[in-house]
């Protein structure tokens, strides 16, 4: 089914114009208009063009009336916009059928939209690191034949954007980590024993990157979701980090106020010596051990190649079967 | 003047017991009495023992009747303990005359016994990097006889430390950074022309450790300051990072709610070649242009050999002459 996507760049500087390249490609070959605004590929700084350039940018995504505005790339620079967003504009762009996806610094922007109009938008690929993955094994590494080799994006991610894209996406399941998959205290006060199933109904999901989502902590942008189901990730963040962010979270009464944490995936951080066997585990058998909602791994959700898309403010179920877990959101259309 | 110091280790377990035993002997040497916590050694995972350790540790610290309590290093472990700690007991050390001394994690617990309790504790040094700095010259480093050599602790850092120790300090002054010494706009709606002094009277004095401060917006352990100085530094974090912090501070109303902004010294981070230009002085620059208030720079503070030691929750003036500019607390004794 063609649909019209829209591309443009809320944050970073596109460096790798290959993979933008590439990117735009793809989504061409998969049968979709793609018109790319015109700072896609601005750059001042770090950033994608100055302030004023990439929010004229995101006001003309909002304008596009496309099906999909897709952002370029992450980075850094949504935050420094969020006082000037005219999010009336997009809340009318979403109602009309605008759907928008990102992730990572897109987060910011995200959840300032869920805080001032209460809408829906996907957590899901950028173009660049999505689409514009290459199709080359990388002979560099030398690994040949039977090794790991990137053949282009990922397959389920690739399924889950047209699943949203055609509105035939219902959820999404994934198998958890397998030591303590669930917390079990948390299991028997939601009225389920470990292993054995459970379903919450019409939370509302919401969430993204960790480091984003706690920047937004005390100023107007972070919704204020009770009863939610909050999903995170991170990148190169050390596991002591992700602890003191989450306990951010758990002083400031929002951890507390969810009824399911669920962590996505946590990458490219590197342990120390100093550590002495402190690791992610550690911090999220220490989360276990501060919040009565359950705390769910692995959701296929991060910076990762294998990704979901995930309706940012919509109401959703969730369901665990043991180690099996599953957000359905019904149809979207 | 002897007084009688205790140290503990409320955050990351010691590694360098050497810089730990050379700082206590160093605090020997200065002629005081040092008293060292039966748990200022422990370890477990990368923490100075087990949170009820550590929580039981800065309770004996309170109960020690010492004139300093001064932390054996920063690290991480603090934000874990702040809804644990209790908070009246600390404050009746400080009442009856114990100064409590830290910088970097320690924040989280300054700026909590501030929201608390409205008492003042000490941003200063660490004993091991403080006064456990070896006096040899470092020979590996090959810069011979002319180099930077570092030769024991920081004369200055240990004037400041004296100075608290005996309720001599009144205050401290620095020069700032050549460039831009003060917001030109600011200093014209407090009052003063550029390169004109101007003094503010009788604030709040508060800040410390950046990213620790952060973690604390929106929790119970964020002291509500209004028409204060804040004063922040941070270690290995990138000036888009700074940025985002500052944002965060500034979307939160923290920062419009100050009357000066004082920037000490941000350190040991890396610029990439994404940054095309973006560095520390374009964050203080987008600083400038966010918020009214003067924002001063280069206060010797932070993650460096050389820095003064701060009231933090004091009543304080600030004196600005041009690039020049002072902290004055008087006689706190």
């Amino acid at each position: 089914m063609t649909k019209h996507i829209y591309i443009y760049s809320p944050s970073g500087a596109v460096r790798d114009r290959a993979a933008f390249r590439r990117g735009i490609a793809r989504l061409k070959t998969l049968g979709h208009e793609v018109e790319v605004d015109a700072a896609a590929l601005a750059s001042h700084l770090r950033f994608a063009g100055d302030d004023d350039t990439r929010l004229a940018a995101i006001h003309r995504a909002a304008a596009s009336g496309a099906d999909v505005a897709l952002i370029t790339r992450g980075g850094y620079g949504l935050t420094r916009l969020l006082a000037h967003i005219h999010y009336k504009v997009l809340g009318k762009a979403i109602d009309q059928g605008t759907q928008f996806v990102g992730m990572s610094d897109f987060t910011a922007l995200q959840l300032a939209v869920l805080a001032r109009t209460g809408q829906v938008t996907w957590a899901g690929p950028a173009l660049c690191e999505g689409f514009g993955v290459s199709d080359q094994a990388d002979a560099a590494d030398g690994h040949g034949a039977g090794a790991r080799e990137r053949h282009g994006p990922d397959e389920i991610m690739e399924a889950c954007f047209d699943d949203m894209i055609t509105g035939q996406g219902e959820g999404t399941g994934w198998r958890q980590s397998r030591e303590a998959p669930q917390n079990p205290a948390a299991s028997i006060a939601s009225g389920a024993r470990p292993g054995v199933s459970f379903t919450m109904k019409h939370s509302t999901l919401w969430g993204g990157n960790l480091a984003v989502l706690c920047s937004l902590v005390g100023t107007p942008f972070l919704p204020q979701i009770k009863g939610g189901i909050l999903f995170l990730e991170d990148v190169a963040e050390h596991p002591y980090r992700i602890e003191r962010m989450l306990t951010q979270l758990l002083h400031a009464g929002i951890l507390g106020a969810q009824k399911a944490i669920v962590l996505g995936q946590f990458t490219q951080y590197k342990l120390g010596s100093h550590d002495k066997g402190f690791k992610l585990a550690t911090v999220v058998n220490w989360l276990r051990g501060q919040v009565k909602a359950p705390v769910l791994t692995n959701l296929p959700f991060g910076h990762v190649p294998t990704k979901v898309l995930l309706p940012v403010g919509a109401q959703v179920d969730l369901a665990v079967e043991g180690r099996d877990a599953f957000l359905l959101w019904g149809h979207r259309h």
